[in-house]
């Protein structure tokens, strides 16, 4: 059985592997203050072209979302999301248990726009409401859908307007900025958010988010944050020679294309077959929708995630490729379900 | 410059990186419902000789700590610790964070007994003050030290007698279990305490931390807690996979033997040698008190902390020892202080 | 310029008035914990006619909402609420700064069904996301509807089955129990619900509310908790005082069906002129429907809130009546808007 | 039996509940919008002599110290008290409840000094532990013992030096402005603290505190803070007018002056026979140290506690004063002692 349940399901990059056994023995400060994870920050701090950032690695991406958003916010402070965000859904309340209120709203597309965030500002007028203070949006978003440069800016805008923060939750962030409409660099990212992270769980590394916070006023004293909410690894190196190697050769970028890839194989095949699809993602999550009957044929060859019913014979599915999908199992995957059709 | 500033300088043991490697394609479940994970729990269970605990693999220390402690009290509830605590002093405030109040108790050698605890219940009567409920030991302790099976089980008397749960951390857990003194097996850990957990980090595994829940009364929902506070990894496996091969021929024992036996052949030149320790530890960490001219001189070669001034002329260093420590160091270390004396 | 805003903006009953003046000087123990506090529970015990219930006097009623919810909840248990509950929209995130999230429920006249509730329960299927726990209704709802004793017993019934609490805020209960509408008493409330608040400062008190816990597993330490969130007065006589006389002759009734009675004048007068009303309401608020020209009148002599545009020339308004409007003021209202039309 | 357990035994001023009545039926803006809280806090800038300060009114002195104090905080930011400071002990937990670690500092004399600052500043030096940032005072302290205008310069200026941020709690300022030591005036206060609560509820109001923000840097969103903990009345009119009378002839100062009268009373009488005390205290909380047969006696026909054992047939114990503390009543308790001599 193979799975396209998600991009977690293998280990990590052999190269990682490779490099956390070569340094093995060597003995490093704790903490995430050892010299692979300066090197780690150094490189990405010059992939991105500025210097003037913060970059600190944590474990995943929950930790990261909570960590980051309760040291930016105070007590009053509250989030917009899109409906289908990530940190409103898929959290279990970890943003609410640091103590900030998350404003829903309903997006079709898994997107944010400006309207939607001037919306929510108008509802907030007053004390007696909680005060939107950063707009949370995710790139690739919750259902695979990209921002454009063009939107992100708009955002960008608003949110100076505003006296908003913006943050972008990166967990798949290489399948985005390598997705063949994307037009984002992580120069771009590091002017037009205030912080965002580089997701490596979901490509390529054991586990590991590069948090990069670009504002100045969000810097002071976040280490101490890090360590209260339980996300500072006492072998902080293991995050910094897996970063490092991540990035030296653009093996980061390397492995989203290759996940990218896979996905567009997939998506050329089943529009080909003439399928449509629940929502327009070009990242590495595609939506197809496809008659039950061949969903639960599949099931017995394949694992993925039946997403929503479309109607009384059709069904949405997720497909999910990696850096680690192999195209033998995609190519398997479509001459199967040609011959389901 | 060799150093002895803690037990987790290294990677892991080269067999957990083996396991990791060899394992890495094989595509498993998310969040630690894999199998290696379900098999590295099976293991423990059997390795405490009781099948009716819950076991949750972690990342670390403050955050296991966080995560259970947050879990097992309601909200007035607080936590008796001695003044040493790690979660009172080196945790940033982490459980405060969750909200609950810790209750400090000055000590002596780092250890509480019934007595600190009823001292705290007899100060405690009314709603104006929070309600202990929680009594947080580490063993050994912060500063080495660590309790017998007698020691441990008046405390847990005294915790039945008055409602209190009893929570170990157990960070250095195999190198209390493997100390000289030690008299208490893990089963012995599963009957007299309601939760501990079995440390990873500092014995050898590149990160993960064993909570073994004893109480039934604790168990239920705790996954949901530790996806909240960002505890629970996406690639659960990797956690899963070492705690398997750290328990599976007894490395775990046999790491934390090799770091007991490496302070102690250190202990013991230093007794010869007519030093003096700050405190009894038989564990892993030792404090000896030397003069400060030579503690100077030992600094241009090897690494560790200066713990606490003595006297005018004479401070106690913290020299810690792991799996990792090498003989020929510790003898090198030994021959260049008497060479100072 | 008379006010229509709400049902606090003058002080108290006078006999509560002259009840804290007849008292004053006689010493009572602090902190809830003096005769008069006692005398209230006991009468509000006898009018519940239920003895065995914990009931605690707190001051408002987003202290008391925060205070019982936070205590009846575990970190990742959340609340299920209607879009339009108090809680949500105009706490400022009380429920959410300590740590629980409130999942929104939208529905058309401000009240929760059970097929509401069963539709989250569907939707929060594992530990990724929060456990729903709590369903949080108010009768009157913020929009004036109120529930029969039928459509309490199946939300009952509901939560039962599913092993849900549920928590009634009852800042306006005086007037939904009066309503010509209302089937439910005081009785049925602690048999039917876990845990509810007789609301004081909406209805004839300085200020103050009676929270009534039904379920005994929730009634242990909960006086830590009020103390903990600042909710416990020194002077809690004062409170105690009030309540007794609110009781002791109805008087809290009597307060409610004057300010029904002055509501239903409004509506039925605002029927006949031939309007529409947003909402049923048959509380002491309502929403009719006018034309803006007359509202921009009306407002020249009356003070009450604009609620929402309903179409290019019509809004509604709410009207608010309570135990201290006068009669008079209504009757020239009515008159004021028959001169408009 | 008369008591000399506390303060807040009796209710208002006679003129604070005669204001209450003769302004019941004014209609009012709610939740602290009204005109007689607006007079309250210009009259109280007057006295205070510095308009560029923000007043709020709240109604207890634990709501008023974690409303405060975690809007003043970021979530690693921690308080410095005295070991017997009111939030550490008698507040239970409600400034970890919003997240915050108190760090306390034994002190003789309830007092702190720049030292006990220093000295907690110098231990918490990095990332693994809180940062100190607010310093928490009492003026009286919990033991009765004054600050001078000295003390507090130097207090201050150790702040400034370290950026910590200084919060006097003025539970029983009247009493300590009015001691006969006092040097201080409510303009000192405001150029030397950065907030302080001038304390209603223990001298003659029903309730209210007024906390006083004096640092611009603190004064943004805080009526935001104050609803979500529950502390703002709807009826915020109550508290204006009670404060517009209590500052409006000085009727507070008069007040204040009268229960330190009485405790000079008790403590000259005290002195004169002989009796020691357990500290130096100039306010209105004194703690003579008494055989126990004679305090035994004297329970019999007064109310008070006892505080402490002293040795084994002497304990000290503790006689509070107030606004209503009865001249009569202090005389015949001295009288009565006298007796048992």
């Amino acid at each position: 059985m193979y799975s396209f349940k998600n991009d977690y399901s293998e280990g990590a990059h052999p190269r990682l592997l490779k490099a956390l056994s070569e340094t093995n023995f060597e003995q490093a400060e704790g903490y995430g203050e050892d010299l692979y994870t300066q090197k780690a920050i150094e490189l990405i701090k010059r992939k991105i072209g500025n210097d003037n950032v913060d970059i600190h690695l944590l474990s995943g991406g929950t930790q990261t979302n909570l960590t980051a958003i309760s040291a930016f916010l105070r007590p009053h402070e509250a989030i917009i999301s899109a409906s289908t965000g990530h940190i409103l859904v898929h959290e279990t309340g970890a943003i609410e248990a640091t103590g900030h209120k998350i404003i829903s709203v309903e997006v079709k597309d898994g997107k944010l726009d400006t309207l939607h965030i001037k919306t929510v500002l108008d509802s907030h007028t007053d004390e007696h409401m909680v005060k939107p203070k950063l707009v949370y949006i995710s790139n690739p978003t919750e259902i695979g859908s990209t921002y454009t440069k063009e939107e992100l800016k708009q955002i960008n805008k608003c949110c100076q307007e505003h006296n908003l923060l913006l943050y972008m939750d990166g967990a798949r962030l290489g399948s985005a900025l390598c997705s063949s409409e994307n037009d984002l660099t992580l120069s771009d990212l590091a002017t037009l958010v205030d912080a965002f992270y580089i997701g490596g769980t979901k490509n390529g590394a054991l586990m590991g988010e590069a948090l990069v916070i670009c504002r100045d006023s969000l810097k002071e004293d976040f280490r101490f944050h890090m360590k209260q909410k339980g996300a500072m690894l006492a072998k902080g190196k293991i995050l910094g020679i897996q970063f490092f190697e991540l990035f030296k050769d653009d093996l980061y970028f390397e492995m989203a294309r290759h996940a990218n890839g896979m996905a567009d194989l997939l998506r050329d095949e089943l529009t080909k077959a003439g399928f449509k699809f629940l929502v327009h993602s070009p990242s590495n999550q595609i939506f197809p929708i496809l008659p039950d009957q061949i969903i639960s044929d599949l099931l017995k060859k394949y694992a993925f995630y039946e997403w929503t019913k479309v109607d009384a014979n059709h069904s949405a599915v997720r497909l999910v490729t990696s850096w680690a999908t192999k195209e033998d199992e995609v190519l398997a995957f479509i001459e199967d379900l040609k011959c389901l059709l």
